[in-house]
């Protein structure tokens, strides 16, 4: 393995200090990129997921083209029901589709829990093959949907504005919906050691509706995953944490295991700090659609964002995945703005 | 006027000690009732809004067959770009239509902003013929919406994840960003003193889109615009303002001439009450999902609610408008369980 030329991001997590944070934005790889509009015109999703040249392609283009200072992998939180026994359906331009939903303790028992490492295989490819092309130019991010998030996939079989049958779910029948939870993380946690196992530097958990919930669902129906899995994984790689919409949770978290903590752009810098008692690398918040502003209000933001934060325990990101409609130059401006802070 | 019979609501706003708190659902005149779909087989959605003996019906169905201690007039939020001069088109089932949207100056100065109340005459109708229908049963709320929420539609013409159009307009041109929302707050003003003047008791505003920005551009888009109609409105009746997912703006908030402030259901009671000081009326905040749960869940549920909010400065709600698959026995659950709290 090839040592890392620009290992800012692994820094950022040991909470060393650091001339100016590194950078990435989620969903770097993606929609907003014409290169990868091309390679979606010619391959449906799965087959850009699963095939792992295809996907190393996809995940280095940020690299190349914006200069960010870490890779994610490009993916899927959903290839976990998938690897579980579950048909996930993903037409573009529409969300995912799971055609069989989870509903009663025979759907449960039917979940498959063995053999992650072979099932999702393409993926621990697609990361060696990434990290050689790397050729230890940045750190490498492995990633995995948290099990709140994956379970409300897997009940409500797609996208929703409330996901209130995932969450009728949980209140009718909490013992079932635990042992579903408790399945999703033995899987998931097996799946992120094997990412880490084929390349992966840091792995981020993505709890994408976790905000769905009142904090003291959190607590019961969220939390206690998201720290089994910091605590499994944390051992072999730093862990980062993306609660979504989870403000309230941020103290708790803070004293957990993982080294890092996303955060939307709900939360002042100043407000954040103050909750996590500067005791965890923070990662965020630039509010994804500024970058539909002028490259000028874009980069005064990111200096204000960093001002705020500070260069220790800290990862300059947005609050949410990149949007498809933002021009390419307007994200090499925010990218740039971290990377020139300090300089001037 | 008829004497109002059960004035909890009011009393609660002016921080009255109450043996129990007043209990309404936002969208409780709505989807969840089988005598509302019935009016709605007949009639489409404008129709329903625009005929006064239509409104009146369905703002009378919850207070007889569900028990709460408030009417909440039936109208929308979008009847203001309507009375602005921009078509509204409303497909059942699906969200709202601008066909045409604002973006230029020319366009935001062809927004009219004169003759509210004539132009809206159904809607002081309805809240006439339904205060007289009321007959002093319980007190009547008017409501609107915000305008950085109005704003969202009319720029993006339509629902949307993440309202990044709205933003880009915001972000890229403020200034005329600002020109429409005071057109907005303008004719949001005159509208809320008409329907005090036709017979409201009290007004909502809506930001039901406030939680996409964050800190600080609420602070620049949203939170300037709230004042000025709480202060212009709140002379003739009480104001309660809920801006969802706001909770950062809940202290700033609760020093404003407003009565009441609405919560979603990811703040913790304890969390609301020391942020807003015990200084206001706090209205909220059960996750509406949780009407999909067991009946003896929602009435210990609620019954923990009110414990940690007290009865004092506090009107009982949902977080968010009630769900259409909630089965109205779990609503008259909830509505119960509030009146017969201090009871057992």
């Amino acid at each position: 393995m090839s040592q890392l030329k620009n290992d800012l991001l692994l820094r950022a997590l040991k909470g060393e200090e650091l001339e100016r944070p590194p950078v990435w934005m989620m969903r770097q790889a993606g929609r907003y990129l014409p290169d990868y509009i091309k390679i979606r015109n010619k391959y449906d999703f799965f087959t850009r997921v699963e095939t792992p040249e295809l996907a190393t392609e996809i995940t280095l283009q940020p690299i190349d083209q914006v200069g960010v200072d870490a890779a994610i992998i490009f993916s899927d939180i959903l290839v976990i029901p998938q690897a579980m026994g579950l048909q996930v359906l993903l037409e573009e331009g529409k969300g995912p589709l799971l055609p069989k939903t989870v509903h009663t303790q025979a759907d449960v028992d039917a979940l498959i829990t063995t053999d992650v490492e072979e099932r999702l295989h393409y993926v621990m490819k697609a990361l060696a093959l990434t990290k050689q092309e790397l050729n230890g130019r940045v750190p490498l991010i492995g990633f995995a949907g948290a099990p709140w998030t994956i379970l409300c996939y897997m009940v409500e079989g797609k996208g929703s504005k409330s996901f209130d049958k995932a969450k009728q779910f949980c209140f009718t029948n909490p013992a079932l919906a635990h042992r579903l939870l408790q399945k999703i993380t033995d899987v998931t946690i097996q799946y992120l050691k094997a990412q880490i196992k084929a390349g992966a530097d840091t792995v981020q958990v993505f709890d994408s509706w976790s905000g769905m919930l009142s904090p003291a669902d959190f607590k019961i129906f969220a939390q206690p995953y998201l720290l089994q899995i910091s605590d499994a994984v944390s051992e072999h790689a730093p862990v980062i944490l993306f609660p979504k919409g989870s403000w309230y949770a941020m103290s708790d978290l803070s004293k957990s295991s993982a080294s890092g903590l996303g955060l939307d752009w709900t939360v002042t810098p100043q407000q954040a700090r103050k909750w996590t008692n500067s005791s965890i690398t923070l990662q965020g918040n630039f509010d994804p659609s500024k970058l539909l502003g002028p490259i000028p209000e874009i980069k005064k933001s990111v200096k204000e964002m960093i001002d705020a934060f500070g260069t220790k325990n800290y990862i300059a990101n947005l609050g949410h995945g990149i949007l498809p409609n933002v021009p390419v130059d307007h994200a090499k401006a925010f990218v740039d703005a971290v990377k020139e802070y300090n300089k001037v």
